[in-house]
């Protein structure tokens, strides 16, 4: 525990984030282990891009016991499942209010992931809004399964391992240009926290695949995420929207809303594009 | 220099990456070197988040001879006018097409910024496109001088000085919520580079100022940007969104068009909105 953690009674991890990634002590003082299972990685075995993210905002959270600002997380290299995958942070600058913090996640000597971000207290009476309207779409209850993604997102005994569910919503009127709306939640936690909103938003390169008119994706090459305060909420709607691709490579941006039209989150996502099939190919469903 | 850099005939830092900040050796290996001119910092003499930005990406670019895909800048502490900034790369993982990078820098032991990103040689055949219209605003000719901003902005011997020139842009139509629109460029630099928009592209503050009915700005806790190729260019439309702030901090994004409609770069920012001011209200241009 630092000594930022000692100030006061601890506040993070939330419970929520706890079931979300179980953490132990890890190797070096002020450290955190976490070992890769099945729920936290892809089908294949190989991490997941929103546990990273994820396991960045709840460690850099945690050891200044401030809510997470912006995380912009980096993906470096693959962990497997089986793998215990330590996370520490360095404090960059502790200030009374903002703290600036790198991440940094091991497998022994591996850098499997590193993220830059900040946290901070409130300043009170501080500027505080929302400046963009809540897009219109079809609720959860009137939004259908993907019609797209890996098999990890249609085998449904699967999801529930991975905590991950997801619906296609529908726009109200015209989408807007590169759009991909969904609705996602966590299964059996109940509390939305920043670290379970990184955990479902790693979802741009699919967006950038249907701006262009195809299906399939691309891997994470980073996940930036910027928060607001949270209501409580289950479900949580990405407005996905891929924006350009330069010569394989994507970009692309969300932002996250609660039903009651709170947003929540803003993200931006830059992919390699290898995982694109046209609409009407089937081995889309066995690549990923 | 590195191996990377030996390879092929270095095509970075481009004659007008030179031209905008003058990198020499720097004191370790691979590293470059430059000193904070007046040029480069705001008007009170401390580093331009600009400036930081810019060199981020010139360096992970020079390092590996590959056009930057993604990068974030991490603003540590200030620097000031007079000190020399030393910039280090740090290779976390180099592939075959894509680079993935740290930058670190420092006046003697106090790091100033940080970075992290990706640079990359183009996919053959890759993925390329563009899935948003560029915004219908006024073109260079037709917008005035900005309507806000600290002195440093309006006044033109030291624009001149900075290489900025800023216009405010009147959208055709109704305004999109939160959106403030600005043609950018640079003086005295013929070529648009990446580095070039990330100098220009600091803005993010404002635009949320704005959104929120107010004027001024905040200070910049960091600045994430994606880039494509870049058409040959002179001015560039930054058209920025304030997008939503919580207790006293601020998220907004950004993109970034060539006159001939090109997305070239997009963009997002978290600041302390620490200097807010009512519309009517004299003292805010005397506050920065």
């Amino acid at each position: 525990m630092s000594a930022a953690e000692a100030d006061a009674p601890p506040s993070h991890p939330r419970p929520a984030d706890r079931l979300l990634i179980p953490f132990r002590t890890g190797p070096t003082p002020g450290s955190r282990t976490f070992d890769l299972t099945p729920g936290l990685a892809r089908l294949d075995g190989v991490l997941y891009g929103g546990t990273g993210a994820a396991a960045s905002v709840l460690a850099m959270e945690a050891a200044t016991q401030r809510d997470a600002l912006w995380v912009v997380t980096q993906f470096i290299a693959p962990a497997q499942v089986g793998e215990a995958i330590d996370v520490a942070v360095d404090e960059l600058a502790l200030g009374g209010r903002i703290a600036q913090l790198q991440v940094r996640a091991h497998v022994g000597d591996r850098m499997v992931f590193t993220a830059l971000g900040a946290t901070a207290h409130p300043r009170p009476g501080g500027l505080t809004g929302q400046y963009l309207p809540m897009p219109s779409v079809s609720p959860p209850d009137d939004s259908g399964p993907l019609p797209f993604g890996p098999r990890s997102m249609v085998d449904a005994e699967v999801e529930a391992g991975r905590r991950l569910e997801y619906r296609a919503a529908t726009f109200v009127g015209e989408a807007p240009p590169g759009a991909l709306a969904l609705w996602a939640r966590l299964h059996g936690i109940d509390e939305l926290t920043r670290a379970g909103v990184a955990y479902l938003a790693d979802m741009v390169p699919p967006a950038v695949a249907r701006a262009a008119g195809r299906l399939g994706g691309g891997f994470s090459l980073d996940n930036a995420l910027r928060f607001a305060d949270l209501p409580p909420a289950d479900w949580v709607l990405l407005d996905l929207r891929g924006e350009l691709a330069t010569n394989g490579y994507g970009h692309g941006s969300l932002t996250a809303w609660t039903p009651d039209g709170t947003l929540v989150a803003t993200g931006s996502q830059t992919a390699s594009m290898v995982h694109l099939f046209a609409s009407d190919d089937p081995r889309w469903r066995q690549e990923i």
